[in-house]
């Protein structure tokens, strides 16, 4: 074995529970539960051999994104979903020793991608009733600070950031000349997002993914929107052919039907009112979300309560080693009846 | 704008033209120009809803190909094609100022990716015909050396490394404790592959690629080969689901019809007949290559032949800028009929 450089010998391998999910119900990975819009199906079964053979070509995609969410096509850069969206902007900016500040818990790979860049990671901690830090974060913020991770609503907690408390947020880290990335995984749940600041903020990535409402995570993309300028420079370190066709045109399709994507989300709508309700009668603490996903405090018996789950075919993610989340499981939301069939199945596991 | 780290500003962008590619001959970028099987279409019309929603699962997959290439799954890490490949090494082992040592010209990615973390690069230059420098190559190696670059068959210049030199070289670096990274995208064209060898020296990294003559450029997928306590050193640095089920479905697929790559295999053999054999004719010199690609001297009047070449719809790409290759241009074999379809269109170009 040759040894890796000294940052990747301290870090803690990053091993997700990804296999033999298939034939379950799966609440553990904030994943759309159902599937993307049929349409994306017939579309794939149009591709031909030629597209599959050739180097992808994006210009047409890039052109409907920008169209989709309302900027120019200059302003993305496409990525192989957020795990290399996260890369990249750290690629780009990132010196050994620069600081990042996260916000924790949140999500792993901003983290371990940080170790990997040999940065400095200046954590800070949610409130423990799990609302966002806003005044601690202002106050973490310095001349120092070289990136800023914000995720919206956050993973696993769910948490919303106020729109005026991130407003604040980006003045101030404007001023700093810190980089402000905003991961909006679920931000088709929440209805809230931050594109419209690009034209005003050139300290601003906005994070955006088809792995959750549009229900592709198995094809894997994503996009960064932010200064034109900024892409650019993005453009020098990115793989220029790390988006795959199958995902392209997946998504393109997809883009096309927001009837579907709507329906969605009603549906997640209607299937949190059923898990909130469902959790309260049986007096398991939950926090509050704008995401498709809830963090829910089980008490001492919530890996034992994981386990019988998944005995009874129906995942959920253990988050109980995590910073305040002590006992706490995450349930995604997904339709009314998975809600009503994860109620009814806990209702069972806990003689009730 | 935020500026990006030093590094990063002095960088040339890489921007590989491809676009508008789909209705020409495409002879560019070494691509299988006929597509993969017939099978892989069908394969992808059976992925169901799920398969798109559900992030994707590796393990089986693993498996086949390491049955295929005969060796254990633990000696495999899967990745977005072989950028993601190199990527993912560099990250897991180079610190700032290590040095690089890669024989040039080469495929860009290598410099492109070194640059990013701030590698010192040492370039050794390939003869001026072409051939392989074996012995500048083992006196460059020293304690120094963190990570040397073989790309066998080359690209683009298509120059095989002997098997008695490669094998001296591995063993002289196994000694300097120097990582050595053969990419072998073109092996299935070469028949020589260096897998063998990872069983006796823990410092070999052989990236291959389902680019090439599989023909799935455009689905992203390939892997690195090494001793399996380097491959878990490398999954502490990978993205943990960096690799696209379509992908993964269409490489399983394509493994299965070894019948369709050893037809495809052969085409490519008959068209570097015809090509080699036609270029002689019309006094163009060619490099020999065991590739599926060829470099050929156009003289002074290269670039204008590529453009004229493109009117008439087929792309060659212009390596005139690189070290050695002045005047060059890089064809890519294709099936005998496209090798004689580039002939004669080279024939009118030029008159004769």
């Amino acid at each position: 074995m040759i040894l890796p450089k000294k940052a990747v010998q301290e870090m803690e391998p990053y091993d997700p529970p990804l296999e033999g999910r298939r034939d379950k119900l799966r609440l553990d990975f904030s994943e759309n539960t159902v599937g993307p819009s049929p349409r994306v199906l017939k579309a794939l079964e149009k591709l031909n051999d030629n597209e599959f053979a050739c180097y992808p070509e994006y210009t047409k995609f890039i052109n409907k994104i920008a169209s989709n969410i309302n900027v120019s096509p200059q302003e993305i850069l496409l990525t192989n979903a957020s795990d290399e969206a996260i890369k990249v902007i750290y690629d780009t900016y990132i010196e050994k020793g620069d600081e990042i500040v996260i916000p924790i818990p949140t999500f792993t790979m901003f983290r371990v991608y940080a170790d990997i860049a040999e940065a400095k990671v200046k954590s800070v901690s949610y409130a423990k009733n799990l609302t966002f830090p806003t005044k601690k974060v202002l106050d973490a913020i310095t001349k120092k600070t070289k990136i800023l991770i914000l995720v919206n609503p956050n993973n696993p907690t769910g948490t919303p950031i106020e729109k005026k408390d991130l407003f604040k947020i980006v003045e101030k880290a404007a001023k700093t000349e810190t980089i402000v990335i905003i991961d909006e995984a679920y931000y088709q749940f929440s209805e809230e997002t931050a594109l419209g600041l690009i034209g005003k903020f050139d300290n601003l990535f906005i994070l955006q993914t088809f792995s959750k409402a549009y229900g592709l995570a198995g094809l894997r993309l994503g996009y960064i929107a932010s200064d034109p300028d900024n892409i650019k420079n993005l453009k020098r370190v990115a793989s220029p052919y790390s988006v795959n066709t199958a995902a392209m045109v997946a998504a393109s399709t997809a883009i096309d039907d927001q009837d579907y994507l709507k329906w969605y989300v009603g549906e997640v709508k209607k299937g949190k009112k059923v898990l909130e309700e469902g959790l309260k009668q049986l007096k398991i603490k939950t926090f509050p979300t704008t995401g498709n996903f809830l963090i829910a405090n089980f008490g001492k018996k919530a890996i034992e309560i994981k386990d019988q789950l998944k005995e009874k075919g129906i995942l959920v993610r253990d988050r109980s080693h995590l910073p305040l989340l002590k006992d706490c499981l995450r349930v995604s939301i997904g339709t009314s009846s998975q809600a009503k069939q994860f109620i009814q199945t806990l209702r069972e596991i806990l003689g009730k």
